[in-house]
């Protein structure tokens, strides 16, 4: 039986939670609560020395990247509910599209999205010495394991601009939702499921920017993967976290 | 016949050229000249309206991304010299490695080398108005097509310390080559081919980093892929850029 370590069904942990719930596949939901920073105890630790989430196995210490996992599974389970085409062209569109969430876009939105919800709570351990493991709060190399530094605070209005552009940029979304109900070709991938994860609190948190009238394009995919059962499910089922502020004894 | 759209045989134009070569693949090179912007001439961007290089045939647009060209290669030429290995568990290593080179290294050994070697004859250019395709020298996401403002120049002194980082890191390079001669696996793959497109440069340009006493393995390692017959050929053959200012009138 596989296990998923995450958080909530969020971000990166969505990824391959998703991916799971749409191939059908049975699993062992192991949910760490950020607010207490579980994911940097011991416990976790020797699972994944890296201290992030998520992960897939304990016998499979490499696999804490969430779209290497998700090619995994595919590779793993290729006739469980295929999330990777059989064309190779479009594959490789598929990867560009989840290139370009890892590389760029989730920078965008979780830099937003962790001054905005978590930086209160989780800078104060960060400045008592939990380095080089773990997100960082900016599109520098932090989440690497030698980019140890976090960098100082981000220029947010920056992250905001380049979310716009995202949004509206004449090429990508609107150009391949134009063409077809999914990003890369005509069927569901992990190109959809990649970029859902991340671009689905985006439209949340930043109305500005994403609503109907801005990106009808963009809601509209959003809807479409929102009506899934697997995703239905997935919330449904999926333990979320609450970002309360940690206990006194982990603040002191 | 396939097409590559490229520079000379170092970074990521290394990347799908190398694997072409070894996998013993025909195509049909085809040279831009960086010192001329050449990436950047419309004839190009009809191609690859990013206006970057590496590219791969002319009918496949989206075909620009060199570790997903790699990919693609595998793809559609399974069984020509494999450089993907067939256990799912050991591609995932790969593709974490190749993650790595992508999001992280290749970006402290570029942006030093973008500011030793092209800055001058590149910034004129940059500041008369070339923004918003191709590379740009820091890790911002300048790359991508929504990052568009190229970023001031960059802390080099900060890159160069996160290079040492990635030589002398205890997990990572050490770990996997003293585990066997390669980095993912035991066989040659992918891992190694985009890891040595960018880490063959660096030993040339950061002998104080990565030299045989600080670095045995990683050196044992550089030599051990220069001496096979494929990069050899590749080497012997490829056009290279002279990275000359360019003639007065682009300048002007």
């Amino acid at each position: 039986m596989l296990t998923l370590y995450s958080f909530g069904p969020g971000a990166n942990s969505l990824k391959p939670m998703l991916a799971l719930y749409e191939k059908g596949l049975p699993f062992t939901p192991r949910f760490l609560n950020p607010a207490v920073f579980e994911h940097h105890e011991d416990w976790f630790k020797k699972i994944n020395p890296r201290g992030q989430v998520p992960a897939l196995d304990p016998r499979r210490q490499d696999h804490h990247e969430s779209t290497v996992i998700c090619e995994y599974l595919e590779d793993v389970f290729p006739n469980d509910r295929p999330l990777r085409p059989k064309d190779p062209y479009i594959v490789a569109q598929m990867r560009v599209w989840t290139k370009w969430v890892d590389e760029y876009f989730c920078w965008c939105v979780s830099t937003i999205g962790w001054e905005r919800m978590v930086s209160g709570m989780a800078r104060a351990p960060l400045r008592r010495g939990i380095r080089g493991e773990g997100r960082a709060h900016s599109r520098s190399p932090n989440s690497r394991p030698n980019g140890a530094t976090p960098a100082p605070a981000s220029p947010r209005k920056c992250w905001r601009r380049r979310c716009a552009r995202s949004a509206s940029r004449s090429r990508g979304w609107k150009n391949a939702l134009s063409e077809s109900p999914w990003l890369a070709g005509p069927d569901y991938t992990l190109a959809d499921i990649c970029n859902f994860a991340i671009a689905n609190a985006w439209s949340a948190a930043s109305p500005d920017i994403v609503n109907p009238k801005a990106t009808p394009h963009l809601m509209d995919w959003l809807a479409r993967i929102n009506a899934r059962p697997a995703v239905k499910e997935m919330f449904a089922k999926a333990q979320r976290e609450t970002l309360a502020p940690p206990p006194k004894a982990a603040t002191a």
